[in-house]
C-alpha cells in the first residue's frame, strides 16, 4: 500500500495532506479516488491506516486505523562519510535509508576531493531522495541528513555515543574479533561509524580519531571504495540488530 | 602499487604483456618507465610482483617475487541475481567484486522488467569493469559475469550447491535464524543466492525454488531494492568469511 510521510499534525480522526508533492503524487501519479486506502507516517515510528475522503487541491483523509511501525533497527547509527561527489553521495544515501541508518552526516577530510566551499547542493533532492526511500522500504522514521561539517568540527561535535568506529584499511587485523564483540551488543546503542575518503584517511586524521576514542576497524582484506564501505558496516548492523534477533 | 590481471602464461623469471588495455594503461594513463613495479595476476590467486624492464608496444617485465594472493574469501559465493537495467547491474557488479562475490548470474524471472531477447549488452564493458575493480580491490580471482538465463535454465543448471537460499520479504522471520546458523559455518561452503526483481517473485518461482531444495530468508523487516539485496546479503558473507576468521 502506498506510503507518504508527512510532517503536519494529526487531529484524532482525521489528516489533512495540503503539501504540493504529496498531493500530485496521489492525484496525478497513482491516480488515486475517493475511498482509496494509503499509509501515513508522521516521522515518530507511528503510522496511520487511511481512506481517502475528498481529493481537491488538498486531500482528506480520514483514520482507520494507528499502528506503531516497527521496522526501524534497535541502534541510532550515525554514518560520517567523507564528502564524495554528488551522484555517489546520493547513491549512498538511497541504500543508507533502506538498511536503517539514522544519521547521515558528510565531512570534508584532507583527502577529500570535493571541498565545503565548493559544495552545490540541491538539499530539497535530497529530502525527496530520502522521503521516497523511507516510503519505499517502509520506514518509520527519516534518515537524517545534516550540513557537510570540516573533519575538526566533526571530531568536536559527535562525542556522545556508546561506539565509535573508524573504518579504516590499514588497521591490520588486530581489531576485527572486537567489532565482533560490538556487534553481538548493539540493542539500544548508539554508534558512529567514520568513513575516509577515496585516498584514505591522513595520519594526522587517525591520530586525532584514535584520541578522540574510536576504534579502528578493518573491513576484510579485500580494499573497499569509499561508497562501499557505508553499506558494507549498514549491512552488519542492519542484520546484527534487525534481522538476527528478530 | 598499480595491479594488472593478465590472461596469457607466465614464465618461470619474466612476464611479457601484450594485450592492448594494459599496455594503454601503463603507458599512456600511468607513465610508467623502465625500472618501476607492478603487480601481475593471472587469476589463479598467484600474484607476481615484477620490474619493468621495457616498454614498446609490448611491456617486456622480469619477476621479483611471486606470492599467492590471499584476498579471496574461503567460500564460493554465486549470486543469481533478476534481469535488472544495465546501469544498476553495472552498479551491483561492482559492488560484488569488491565484497568477494566469485560468480553473478543473470535470471529473467516472471516480473523482470528486462528482458533477455531485448538485453544489448556490451560484454567487453562488463569484462573491463570486473577487471578494473578487481585490480583496485586486490582480489585475487575474477568474478565470473555469466550470460543470463531463463529461470526454468538457471533451476536446472544451478544444482551443485551446499547452501541454496532465496531472499524473499514475505519468508516472515521464522528462517532467519537459520541464517545465522549457516552464516556461521561457511568456510569452504558453495553458496548460491537468488534476488528477485524489482516487483518480487511469482508463487510459481518461489515454490519452484522451495522444491528444488533452496530455504527462504528474510533480509530484516525494512524492504530493500533488487539492488540492494545482493550488497546486503554479500557484505554478510563476506564479514563471517572474511572478516571474522581473520
Amino acid at each position: 500500500m502506498q506510503r507518504y510521510f508527512i510532517n503536519k499534525n494529526v487531529t484524532e480522526n482525521s489528516i489533512i495532506i495540503d503539501d504540493k508533492n504529496n498531493c500530485h503524487h496521489i492525484k496525478d501519479v497513482m491516480r488515486m479516488s475517493v475511498g482509496d486506502k494509503i499509509i501515513i507516517l508522521t516521522n515518530d515510528k507511528k503510522e496511520y491506516l487511511c481512506k481517502i475522503d475528498s481529493i481537491t487541491n488538498i486531500v482528506m483523509l480520514s483514520i482507520l486505523e494507528s499502528n506503531i511501525n516497527n521496522n526501524e533497527l534497535d541502534c541510532f547509527t550515525t554514518i560520517a562519510h567523507a564528502l564524495v561527489r554528488r551522484e555517489k553521495k546520493e547513491e549512498v544515501l538511497r541504500r543508507l535509508v533502506e538498511l536503517g541508518c539514522s544519521e547521515y552526516v558528510p565531512v570534508e577530510m584532507e583527502r577529500s576531493i570535493v571541498k565545503i566551499n565548493k559544495l552545490n547542493e540541491n538539499i530539497d533532492r535530497i529530502h525527496t531522495i530520502v522521503k521516497e526511500c523511507s516510503e519505499q522500504s517502509e520506514r518509520g522514521l527519516l534518515m537524517k541528513v545534516c550540513n557537510a561539517i570540516k573533519f575538526n568540527n566533526f571530531i568536536n561535535n559527535y562525542k556522545d555515543y556508546d561506539y565509535k568506529f573508524v573504518c579504516y584499511e590499514n588497521s591490520g587485523r588486530k581489531d576485527d574479533y572486537s567489532l565482533n564483540n560490538y556487534l553481538n551488543n548493539l540493542k539500544g546503542k548508539k554508534i558512529l561509524c567514520v568513513i575516509g575518503p577515496e585516498g584514505g584517511f591522513s595520519d594526522n586524521e587517525i591520530n586525532l580519531l584514535i584520541d578522540n576514542g574510536f576504534v579502528c576497524i578493518g573491513l576484510g582484506k579485500r580494499i573497499l571504495r569509499t561508497e562501499t564501505a557505508p553499506l558494507f558496516i549498514m549491512s552488519l548492523i542492519s542484520y546484527q540488530s534487525g534481522v538476527k534477533n528478530v
